[in-house]
C-alpha cells in the first residue's frame, strides 16, 4: 500500500492545479468565450485554439456550462478580469434567446445570432440550467439566476415528472409533450440525466434553502439508489425503460452519443462508464453535505463505485481511466476522454478523503500525471477532447458544442478545495 | 338470472330517479344552501333539513362540491333557477377566502365569513378544488375554473408528487412542507386520496384538453393498478406506506374517519370499502372515455371490483350495500351509509352497461330501491347519513361538513344518463 502523500507532495499538486486553473483555464476561456458580437458564448475551438468559424451555433449545455464557469472564476477572482459581466452578459443572452416565452422551459439550440433552431425540452439541457443559474445567483447576488432556476424546477415538475413509477422522463418536444420512442427516447430514463439532475437540484436547494427543492433532490437520489445501481458489480447502469427495466442502450437525439467521435462499442448491451460512476460517488457526498447527512452517509455505494473504476477502469501503468467497460471485466474501449479524467480526479479525491485509503490517493495521483503530461494542451491552457491509452491525442480540439470547461476547470477548482482541507487536517509529523 | 329490463321498467325508474334529482335534490340545496349573508355556502343541515347554526365553518371539500353541484344543476336546468348566479358566487367565495395568496393551493377550512381557520394543505381538498373548478368552466364558459384547476394541479405536481416512488403525498403543511407521519399522515398514501385525483384529473384533462393533464391521469391511473388493487380478491386496498406497503388504516387527521359516526371496526387491518371499489370501477370506465380507449379497456377490473361488491358487500334481501368487510369474507360493519349506496347505483348499472350481465341490473335495482324506500328522506327531498342494515336512520342528518348532495346527486343524474343510453340502444322487441 502507498503511503499517505506528504504535506510537499500535496502542496506540490496543489499549486501544479491552482496554476493549471488560474493561468491556463481561465484565461483561455475569459480571453475566447464571449460572443462581442451578438452575445452569449463561442464554444467551439480547435487544436490550435481558434474559433471554429462554421461551428457558432449555441446550445443549451455550453451556454449554460459558462455561465456556471464565469461564475466560478468570479468567486475565485472578484476583483480580476471582468467575470461578473462576463457572466452576466452570457445570461442575459440566454434569457432573452433561450427562453421560450409561451410554452416555458428553454431551447435545445439557437443561432449565434439568437435565432431559434431547434426549440426540443431536452431535460438534460434543463437541469443544466438550473444548476449553471442557480450557481450564477450563489456568486452574484442577481436574482434572476434563482428565479430562473426555480421556474425551470417547477416545469420539470409539471411536464418532465413520472408520477406513476417515479423519476423523469428525459426527452420532450417544444410543446413538452412526450418525445415518441426509439431514437427520441421519449421512452427511456437514464443514469446520465438522473445523475445530473442530482446535481443541479443540489446547488438549487443550497441557494433557494426550500424544502420542496430538498425532498425532489432526495427522490432523485432515491431513484438512482432503487433503480440505477448494479450493486453486485458496484457500478452504474445506463438506459432503462419507463420502468427502470435496463435496455441495451441507443444513441439518442440530441444527447447520448449523438456527436461521440472515436471508437465505440458495437451493441454495447452491458456497459458502464467509470468516469459516470465516479463523478455519482462525490456528487452524492455533495448532495449529502447539502442536506446535511453525514458525511459516510453513502459510503457504502461511494466506495463500490470508485472500487470497480480503480478494478477495470484505472491504468495503473500510465495513468487515466479509459472509457467503457462491461459491469464486471476490462475495459472494452481503451481510449481516453477528457470528462472522465476530470470526474474522476475529483471523485478519487473523495474517496481518499472519505477513506484515508491511499490506493485512491494513487489513483488520484498517476491520473493527474497523465492529465498534465498528454491531456492538457499547455501552450493553450486547456484540455484536449480525446487521447489514447497512450496518451496520443485522437481528437485534440479544445472546445465543441459539449465540451468548454465545465469538467476540466471543474475539476481542478473541486480538488484543489479537497486538498486544501487534506492538508488542513494533516499531522505535524506529515512534512 | 334475472331477465333484461323491459322498456317500461328502465323508463319508471328513469323516471323516479329524474324526478328526484329535479324535484328533490336540486330545490332542497338551491332553497337553502347560498350563504346569503356572506357568500359560499350552508352545508350543515339536520334531520329536518334546517340549518345547524353552531356549525357554519366552510370546509373546501363541502364548498367544492357545491360549486360543483349547482354547475351540474345549471347544466340540467339553464333557464331555471338562478343555477348560475348560485355556483359564480360560490367560485367569488372560495376564490377570495380559500385561495392562499402566499404559498398558492387552497385551504382547508374558513370561518363562516371567510376568516381562515385552518390553513392546511391536504390533497383530498385540492382535488375537489381541481374537480369542481373544471367542472364549473364546462358548465359556465367562466374561464376563472379552468384557470385556477390547472394552478392547482401545477401546485400539487411541484408540491405534492412523489418523484421517487410514484404517486402523491397526501397531507402537506399550510407551506407546502410535508406533514409529519403517523395521526397527520406525511408517510401514507391511500387508495381513497389517488381515486379522487383520478376523478379530478378525468374533468381537467376534458376541459382543458391538454396533454400533460392526459399524462397525469394516466399515471395515477397506473399507480393504482400496479400498487393499490389486491387482484385476487377483487377489491381496493386502504392505506400504504410510501413505498406502497399496504398498512393497517388508522384514522388520518382532518380525513380518513376523522370524524366517522356510527359504527367502525376494531383494528382494521384489512378492510375494503364496497362503495370506493365500486366508485374506482365507474371512474376508471369515465377516464377511459375522457382518454379515448375502449370502454372495455379496464373491463377485467372494472367486474372484479364489482363482483367484491356483490358476493360480500350487497344486502341481496333488502337492497343496498354494508359498508366495510374484509377482502375476503362477509362485511363486518352492516350499516348502510349515503355514500357508498351512492356509488354502487352509478357502479352497478354502468357494469350493467358494459357486459350485459343481469345480475348487476339486479343489485342496482334492488339498491335503487332501497334507498328509495329507507334513506331518502321524501319530505325534504334529500338523503339521510346512516340507517342499518334494515332501514332504521342512526344518523338522520341531511347535511355535514362532508355530506351535500355530490354523491347523492351525482348518483341520480350519472344513472339517469346510463339509463337513457340503455334504452337508446334497446330491441323493439324490449316493450
Amino acid at each position: 500500500m502507498a503511503d499517505h502523500p506528504s504535506r510537499d507532495e500535496l502542496r506540490d499538486v496543489r499549486g501544479q492545479m491552482w496554476k493549471h486553473l488560474t493561468q491556463g483555464i481561465m484565461p483561455f476561456w475569459t480571453a475566447r468565450a464571449v460572443d462581442t458580437r451578438y452575445g452569449g458564448y463561442l464554444t467551439c475551438f480547435d487544436a490550435d485554439g481558434d474559433l471554429i468559424e462554421e461551428d457558432t451555433d449555441k446550445y443549451i449545455v455550453t451556454q449554460t456550462r459558462l455561465i456556471w464557469a464565469f461564475s466560478l472564476f468570479h468567486t475565485i477572482d472578484p476583483q480580476g478580469t471582468p467575470h461578473l459581466g462576463y457572466a452576466r452578459q452570457g445570461v442575459d443572452f440566454f434569457l432573452r434567446f433561450f427562453w421560450d416565452p409561451e410554452q416555458g422551459g428553454w431551447y435545445w439550440k439557437v443561432a449565434r445570432d439568437g435565432s431559434l433552431v431547434d426549440a426540443g425540452k431536452v431535460v438534460y439541457g434543463q437541469s443544466f440550467a438550473i444548476y449553471a443559474l442557480a450557481t450564477y445567483t450563489q456568486a452574484t447576488g442577481d436574482p434572476r439566476g434563482l428565479d430562473y432556476a426555480a421556474r425551470t424546477f417547477d416545469l420539470l415538475q409539471r411536464y418532465s415528472a413520472d408520477v406513476a413509477r417515479g423519476g423523469y422522463y428525459e426527452n420532450l418536444e417544444p410543446d413538452w409533450q412526450l418525445s415518441p420512442g426509439g431514437y427520441c427516447a421519449g421512452d427511456r430514463k437514464s443514469l446520465d440525466i438522473h445523475m445530473h439532475l442530482l446535481e443541479a437540484f443540489t446547488v438549487l436547494a443550497q441557494v433557494s434553502g426550500k424544502e420542496v427543492h430538498r425532498r425532489r433532490l432526495e427522490e432523485v437520489i432515491q431513484v438512482i439508489l432503487d433503480h440505477m445501481i448494479d450493486w453486485e458489480n458496484g457500478c452504474g447502469g445506463n438506459q432503462y425503460d419507463l420502468a427502470f427495466n435496463p435496455l441495451p442502450a441507443i444513441a439518442i437525439r440530441r444527447t447520448w452519443n449523438a456527436d461521440r467521435e472515436g471508437a465505440a462499442v458495437e451493441a454495447p448491451l452491458d456497459t458502464t462508464s467509470y468516469g459516470h460512476n465516479v463523478e455519482l460517488a462525490w456528487l452524492l457526498r455533495r448532495a449529502d453535505e447539502v442536506l446535511g447527512n453525514p458525511p459516510d452517509a453513502h459510503r457504502d455505494l461511494v466506495t463500490r463505485l470508485v472500487d470497480h473504476a480503480l478494478r477495470y477502469g484505472m491504468d495503473w501503468d500510465r495513468g487515466g481511466v479509459y472509457r467503457d467497460g462491461p459491469h464486471a471485466g476490462p475495459a472494452l474501449v481503451r481510449d481516453k476522454e477528457f470528462w472522465q479524467n476530470a470526474e474522476v480526479l475529483v471523485g478519487f479525491l473523495d474517496a481518499f478523503e472519505l477513506t484515508g485509503d491511499t490506493r485512491y490517493w494513487e489513483a488520484f495521483r498517476l491520473t493527474w500525471d497523465f492529465v498534465r503530461r498528454f491531456m492538457i494542451n499547455h501552450d493553450l491552457g486547456e484540455w484536449m477532447t480525446l487521447v489514447d491509452e497512450n496518451g496520443s491525442p485522437l481528437v485534440p480540439g479544445i472546445g465543441n458544442p459539449w465540451k468548454v470547461c465545465y469538467h476540466s476547470g471543474r475539476a481542478v477548482y473541486e480538488a484543489v478545495a479537497r486538498l486544501d482541507r487534506i492538508l488542513a487536517k494533516l499531522e505535524p509529523s506529515h512534512k
